[in-house]
């Protein structure tokens, strides 16, 4: 196998993509002292393993909110991915339905609610980001697509209360008003199959917004709606609301503090997805996977509680058990993957934590039970 | 942005500045142990953010000793700052005049009393060192003249008791008296926008001396009376003593125990500014950060902390606040602005640290209450 | 001399070997996390010194389990030895019998317990891979053999409960079956004399199986009969099977938590050798040095304790002793020897370890008392 | 100043000496790890300085054993120094009478006790290496001649109870007997200057022992006098015989547990000098300067606590006070400031730790009292 870790998916994604693409995935706030911490605290989870049992028929079917999945990992919501290669989305979704594990599709992804939930009907969970004009007209708008869409789980992101300073995003000119430089030109002569896949497949649209803007709506527009409309943060009135609108399943994500937890899980959450949203939005925030332990203990039997962070392996998603969550969620991983082999390195991608984290079940003597949730 | 951190600022500073320019500035004392404890101290600082809540509206004004500033972030005291870059003091108060947030003006600034004064009235505060001799009939004239000038705040430095030796300026030739070699030749040659600035506007002075050494005073003359009259340590004789001629807030700079703290504030000081001095006098002394908190506890509701030492952005100031400070000081990142880019790099990095700021506080989700100064 | 050190050794087995085969035998699981901690463990493991006592006269006369050893330290068995050099097995044997420190021979040596058992009679030790199949048909004839040949121990590994997977060997093309690639090729053209001895003695066989697959096996028979046949956990169940059919003592090797040191002697073992063997199977598992004395305090009195890992001087070995091992055992250390530079590595190591332990002896002011095994 | 720190001072000495020679002097046992531990916990002993006082007239003279010297610091005992320069232990000697600093001389140094006397009769201490045999006859001899020659304190070195393996030392094929290779031609062909004064001085010997062999004893057969008759440990039987011989301070060098300090003082020890012999002995031991506190507690009001490690400046001397020695010695930075600039080298190193050390006492604020002895 030419894949053999994550590390070398994301080495030939950094070798087919321009610079400011690859950046823009792999790249943190500030000086990623957060996005660092995420896989330092893994590093340094150590688990005493167990031997002299048989644990080969072990199954790691696990059930969250009520519904059965493969792995105890899922692909976390991940907004523009289609900068770091064409659809990435819609491929993601798709393997993520083969392979039978939860799929958050991001508000601003690059395809629509509609075609997510065609592609990926089983696995299909909804991250909102809220649009608060008009009464929140559009945020409610967008729950109702994704309930009648059939989406599983509906996911509130509230670390993003206000737009993060990626130092290498500015570097590159990847801001609004995007403004290519000679060196974009000369990172996009160095990537040409990026350059060709982008030709015929169009820049990258946020196509859930196309309803709300008209069908003329240019690429341009709808990232200007999104950079002017889909701003503040997400409150706890608007928790409160949108757990009222939406029947089904419902995941807080970006919580660090046990006291957030608390206030989700009394607002009505089932689930909280404890992250530090990939070491993009806050330098000083602790690692997840350190901020996990004492929000499970919080919640304990109210809420099922999720974490995302650096996950790269199989050995990672036994971590993530061990610290206390029913399952863990990826993102780089997966779009690294897709961006260093397409489909094919999807399924890859699939199969290593599949067998990396039956590998380390079976290795650490921990015998899986499916937490309740 | 072609500066999107100080780092970027400090690197273009130390393109166009000569060798031991850029080192006088930059480095500490010894082997900079104390220098890097402050930027690991700083790093070491982790928030837990809390979300779901509304800090848009958030003002970051900042009450200190009864007047407001725009930030809580001013700039600390430097001594021959002219040497980096000509005019880097007029420079730099007027900035923090534009950006009203406190200026420190050192005693052994390239300018005077007078001049600072009416370039930047609203946010003037005045450092001093003294000068013993006559009964300190020089340091008390100083703050007659700080006084008549509307000097906000008189601040006294503890923590240069004696000369400390500063490695690479010993390396780099740049002792008393100054003897230029070979190396420092080539220095120059390699910086020659420096070179021409620095024949325009001639050697930096330490202008605040011009009156007591009469008309004629050299360059050389002002610098050997700096060297040779303003020696030994501000004693807590002299502390009371000021404290007496001062009407205004006073601040006392330079502290790392607990204990010191309490003694300026029991003779009468308003303020305490944690600080190791950059690093530049003591190379065993803990990083200021860490210093703070118990400081903090000793004197709180009595006195108003401040701290200083490698604040580069704009978390690094909420940092500061979260342990205990009512603001943060800092002087490279202002200084390394100027020689990169003059008053444009001036009101980028206020731009900096204000918006930094301002992220990092609705980030994190903290309030911002004034602290009772 | 020319080797100084064991990694000296390791440096001149690297030069003299394919990089496939080096890499085969250097490298562990994952991420080599797991190898590390073992060498930073050991490394941070500091000994107050005691003087003003003679220990000159100290023996290092070792008993394990009644029988007496020059060393506290044996050979850990080694599968696919003859890999790095052809012979491995039978030469090491050989030198430990030499030196007079256990041996222990690993099922899938390339040797059979019959001629290791002539070679290193007074030394020899047998270690148990359990091929399930049939009852344990084979396992226990291979217990019936060791015995037979005189084993003085049986050593049942328990930390192999499914196969790990080595990032290196994956990268290599070392995997069942075996694909050559070019670079193999060029690995094995740098190493001539390497080729050449392969050459001669032909492909490293699992001789031990010969038996089981008839005269005429090949050696893609046998390496497909271990890779598909040997396979599973080694559970309690077998552990206490193998127990009853073994008339001698019985070590339980690559335990890491006291309870499952606890139920091995609760099943009748003789000893246990603490190890996360080599770092080879579970990257988060801790480093056997740490893992040590809460075995020891657990079971003392009542099983001899012994580790391995790492262990490259004979100052590791008064570490291991310290920590409450009655004896270290070494993998790489002698392997590496052994393709460094033949039988005379293998003396030369051998006298590594036991001058070294006896000046760390002397030294650290430690008087050897053999601990009751 | 072309070195402003001993570091500079060191490159110097590398710049000018053989590789064997300077490693020689440079190394410590094994892997460097104790040599190591000594400077990283001298860099980790932060001091929070105290401001406010006027300590300028300060004094450093430092009292030990009734006898006044002008500075804590001292020369710790080296032998063969004559390696890394000829004439190191007489330059050295005198450097330390003009600074009236103690001076260690080893009882294998390159001269002989009653030239250092002659030389340093102010300063001088004699360290005693044992010769065992004749009960004692040649160790009470070197006593009685350094009683004789007047010198002021004897040190006992305990902790070389066995030949410790410099690697360094090994691969350059310094070993008995020396074997000059191809590599070692080379290296002193890179040094010329060390070469001819080599060459004018003759080969390093070891004088102290000459009364011992005859008048026509070559320096091979000093050599081998000192590698096959002094050794093994200095016995606690051994320290109270040379106590009952020596009239005068008796220091016990090498130590770092608190029982062996005890034992040592019990028998009449008047100063311990803790130390782990530069990390040339034993790469397990702890600092000198962490093993330093308990050590102080133990024998506080009954001995003179000294250490010794890895001492480059004169904050390094302040830490020591601050840890609870009365002094503190160097070894490698007088040597190495000797190789790099002869007796202006030497006077200069004395210089640096004078200035440096008066300057962190009056910056940390630490009031100089000079601790009983
Ligand atoms: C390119 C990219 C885009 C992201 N967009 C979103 C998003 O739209 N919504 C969201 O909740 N999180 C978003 N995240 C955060 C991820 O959901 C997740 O918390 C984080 O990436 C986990 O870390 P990992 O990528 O190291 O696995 C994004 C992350 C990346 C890398
Ligand atoms: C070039 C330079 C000159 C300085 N001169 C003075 C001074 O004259 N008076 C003073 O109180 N502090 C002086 N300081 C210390 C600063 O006020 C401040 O404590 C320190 O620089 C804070 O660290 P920062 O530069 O990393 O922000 C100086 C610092 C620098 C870098
Ligand atoms: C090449 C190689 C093969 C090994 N094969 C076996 C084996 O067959 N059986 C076993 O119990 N341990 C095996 N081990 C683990 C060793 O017995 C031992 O636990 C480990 O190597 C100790 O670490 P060290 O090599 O750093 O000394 C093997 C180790 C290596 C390096
Ligand atoms: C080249 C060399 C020779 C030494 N010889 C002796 C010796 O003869 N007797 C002794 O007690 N210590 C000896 N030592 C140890 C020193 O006395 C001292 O403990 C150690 O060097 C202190 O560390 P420093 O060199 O880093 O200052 C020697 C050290 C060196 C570097």
């Amino acid at each position: 196998r030419r894949f053999p870790t994550v590390a070398d998916l994301a080495a030939q994604a950094r070798r087919r993509t321009p610079r400011f693409a690859y950046d823009f995935v792999a790249g943190g706030v500030g000086d990623d002292h957060g996005l660092a911490r995420n896989r330092q605290a893994l590093d340094a989870v150590q688990i005493v393993p167990r031997y002299g049992i048989d644990l080969r028929g072990v199954s790691t079917e696990t059930t969250l909110f009520g519904r059965g999945y493969a792995l105890p990992v899922g692909v976390a919501p991940m907004g523009l991915a289609g900068l770091l290669w064409p659809d990435a989305d819609e491929a993601i979704a798709a393997a993520a339905q083969r392979a039978r594990i939860p799929y958050v599709m991001s508000t601003v992804a690059n395809s629509s609610i509609e075609r997510i939930a065609r592609i990926a009907p089983d696995v299909f969970w909804y991250q909102l980001y809220s649009v608060p004009e008009n009464d929140h007209a559009v945020s409610l708008d967008l729950i109702r697509r994704a309930q009648a869409a059939g989406a599983h789980a509906l996911v509130l992101t509230m670390d993003v209360p206000v737009r993060s300073k990626r130092v290498r995003d500015v570097r590159n000119g990847l801001v609004v008003p995007f403004r290519p430089t000679l060196r974009t030109a000369w990172d996009v002569a160095r990537a040409p199959l990026w350059a060709l896949a982008m030709l015929r497949r169009g820049q990258p649209r946020f196509r859930n917004f196309e309803p709300y803007l008209g069908p003329e709506a240019s690429t341009g527009d709808l990232a200007g709606f999104v950079y002017q409309k889909m701003t503040g943060p997400l409150t706890w009135e608007s928790v409160a609301r949108f757990r009222d609108a939406w029947r089904g399943p419902l995941v807080v994500k970006g919580i660090l503090h046990p006291d957030d937890a608390d206030k989700a899980v009394s607002l009505g959450a089932d689930g909280i997805l404890v992250s530090n949203h990939g070491g993009r939005q806050f330098d000083a925030a602790p690692a997840a996977i350190d901020a996990l332990p004492p929000i499970e203990e919080r919640v304990r039997g109210r809420a099922t509680v999720l974490v995302d962070g650096a996950m790269v392996s199989g050995l990672d998603l036994l971590r993530a058990r061990k610290r206390g969550a029913a399952a863990a969620f990826a993102g780089r991983a997966f779009l690294m993957a897709y961006a260093a082999a397409g489909a094919d390195g999807l399924d890859h991608v699939v199969r290593l934590f599949t067998e990396e984290f039956r590998t380390a079940l079976i290795q650490s003597g921990t015998p899986f039970h499916d937490p309740v949730s």
